[in-house]
């Protein structure tokens, strides 16, 4: 790994005091900080950056996203939930192959890394594939096979046993940057006893679980004739919350649902351009931080956020807050950018990283400030959550190793994933879509 | 000016039919479109571009702003309203002199061309020295000197002559690149008599108005009780509506006062972005297109917008809109680029652009789509409204001439601009609060 001397940064620690060290030295030995500081003109290093005129901070942590849908970016717009589930998404989905899945997150990957994130929590299907893609690009991620039960027995999906098993065979591959959860889809599709076989399953193997959770008032109103509990109670009630557990979205939980969410130490993950852009009602995220809630955010699929960019998404949250609570000091952008950075690492097992510190594992961006865009420089923070974007990052490093140089990705060959994942894109919906017609005719 | 050759393109007309036309050419000759589609080989051009894997589209018309506010980008961040105004935007722009202006406009210059507007509104201060700018640049606009009312006569805030007349000074300048209004800042702050005056000029030199109107429902309500009338109403009652008018907001309106908007051809200027950063509740703008209301969309000012990136302001009002509405299908993308290109320009009086068209004024952008975010190319209307962004605009043209070519602009000196900008902005804001220090201490 050897060592990377990076010179003249802003260098924006994100800890618990709000640290920015101007025109400072990070010296990042064997993947880890050494040192923050001025650093003397002889320092040897392997590698050396000139960073002035550029922000350091840690890099993203994309906490809930299904990054191969990249292949279904634009595929399916302007329509109603269910239309653009059932007659788009899904039917262009039930011809998805393995090779697709390593293209189409490759593709994400591209994507994630040239807008400044280190790392994403997955959560799809074919998940070996997406492994190596994280091997290849020098990413690091948390990744889920999502399962099905189905009935209302101890039955589950097709094939669901292989795909629990992946989380115990695949976790700490790739030196430790891949972390595994299980992922049974969501108590509204997965029946009761399915979703204990998976609490033992967690206990057995020691590992966290990742779902989705209280999407809508209409799933909680449901789960309450169903189960007589809200969602969160019927997770509860069931031990899932015994593991560690992430927990997407929760748009619609009561005051009960938001003490046992924090009791239990479970974080929640918003995407909230989804959200905007599919009209889902959602609930006030600062309600559910006043609860004690550690909340994360992320990108959801690009076939309902449409982009990766958690420089778009953790802008979104902060406006969106503040729009909702018609109060424009709800939400500060420095506690989004936390929220996008360290409470995501936390939540998919790298609690280490997500701040700037000596002995923390070096995941950094760099964000160059000399655009007109980001000036004046009166407030650091407040330029980077409003004002940059995704292009502004121009070095991304993971566990101290570059895959971006100068806005070039190093890891990947970006013009060949752009061709592969186009070309599959268009044979996935367009046979798909064949079908359907022949059905239909 | 001679010959332009644009090759290979895929054009976005936003004509009526919603025509694309895939790997196209573009022959600009003397300012206006010439030709659209393929060429012979052997055309001869001043200058080529090999527009390969780009969009062609026409350039952003920015329909509302305060451009010299770049100054106060990041300068009073999660404020309510009233402190975000008083103790901070009014304090600073007080020491504000005409170079400020000019710097501070030139830099908003640079940050427009870079993510792909052609045109902007202005309404602000020392609007000479913003016209400067607007040469200098090579964009077009329309310029508006704001002018406030004082008393409740015919009394007229200080300067307020030469502030008016610069609005029959300046029209047609830059070879009629300049277009100008008449701008009294809104009816909240200017007294019925002042606002008659500005009718009264309107009429003797034929000019547009540009203003203010009905920000919150508290405004209305003040209207009501002052008046007996809504801004609307009472805007309509002096005749400031037989005039062309840009109306700024209208975000609390009636039924009976959409009706006026939509019966005297009002063009309303919406700027989402300010609306969830400051948390000001809005109507629906679907509401207002139902009335037959024209709408254009704006940065407003960057102390409050933060950017001036059309992309993210566009892609902003079609979440916005589908999430207020609980409708997904409310908002169309392509509705909202229309609202972002050829309404300004109507707005602003530059009617035939907005259009790629035989004739029509060479107002476009270029756009790099061989980025990660923007593929696959499933529907590359979406992929510009709710993926792309200000740095994937690469060429923009303004009256067939050049103003950035492969991301470098060419009429004006960035590196000066930002390091001009950035001093004067400090200088500004730390004299102000030294004074209001001085004043308290």
């Amino acid at each position: 790994m050897g060592t990377l001397w990076i010179r003249h940064a802003d260098v924006i620690a994100l800890d618990a005091a709000g640290t920015i060290h101007h025109d400072a030295d990070l010296l990042i030995v064997d993947g880890r900080i050494a040192a923050i500081g001025r650093l003397p003109d002889d320092t040897q290093a392997d590698e050396v950056i000139d960073a002035a005129g550029h922000a350091a901070l840690p890099g993203f942590f994309n906490a809930h996203t299904h990054a191969p849908m990249t292949f279904e970016r634009g595929w399916a717009e302007d329509l109603p939930f269910p239309r653009w589930l059932n007659e788009k998404i899904w039917v262009a989905e039930s011809a998805l192959t393995p090779d697709d899945v390593y293209w189409g997150a490759a593709l994400a990957a591209c994507e994630m890394i040239r807008s400044g994130t280190v790392a994403f929590n997955d959560h799809y299907f074919y998940m070996d594939r997406v492994a190596e893609v994280v091997e290849q690009s020098g990413m690091k991620a948390q990744l889920t096979w999502c399962t099905f039960g189905i009935g209302d027995d101890k039955e589950i999906g097709p094939g669901a046993d292989a795909q629990l098993a992946f989380s115990w065979e695949w976790r700490g591959a790739a030196d430790g940057r891949i972390r595994t959860c299980l992922g049974p889809h969501s108590p509204y599709v997965c029946p009761p006893a399915f979703l204990s076989r998976v609490v033992d399953l967690a206990a057995q193997h020691d590992l966290p679980i990742h779902l989705h959770v209280a999407e809508s008032r209409e799933q909680v109103d449901n789960s309450r004739q169903r189960h007589g509990m809200t969602p969160v109670e019927q997770l509860n009630a069931l031990g899932v919350f015994d593991h560690p557990t992430i927990a997407a979205h929760c748009l619609a939980v009561t005051g009960e649902d938001r003490a046992i969410l924090a009791e239990k130490g479970v974080f929640v993950v918003r995407t909230p351009v989804t959200y905007m852009k599919l009209a889902m009602p959602v609930n006030h995220v600062t309600d559910l931080a006043a609860a004690g809630i550690s909340l994360a955010l992320g990108s959801d699929g690009p076939a309902s956020n449409a982009t990766m960019d958690m420089l778009d998404i953790l802008r979104q949250q902060v406006w969106l807050e503040k729009y909702l609570r018609e109060d424009p000091e709800a939400l500060p952008g420095d506690t989004a950018l936390r929220m996008a950075t360290q409470t995501g690492a936390r939540a998919m097992g790298f609690g280490e990283s997500g701040v700037l510190a000596e002995g923390r594992p070096a995941d950094l961006i760099l964000i160059d400030l000399d655009r007109p865009h980001l000036r004046p420089r009166h407030d650091l923070i407040a330029n980077l959550v409003h004002s940059a974007q995704g292009a502004d990052v121009t070095h991304v490093i993971a566990d101290g190793r570059l895959l971006m140089r100068d806005r070039e990705l190093l890891t990947l060959d970006e013009e060949r994933i752009l061709y592969e994942a186009e070309q599959r894109a268009f044979r996935m919906v367009n046979q798909n879509m064949n079908q359907v017609r022949q059905y239909e005719a």
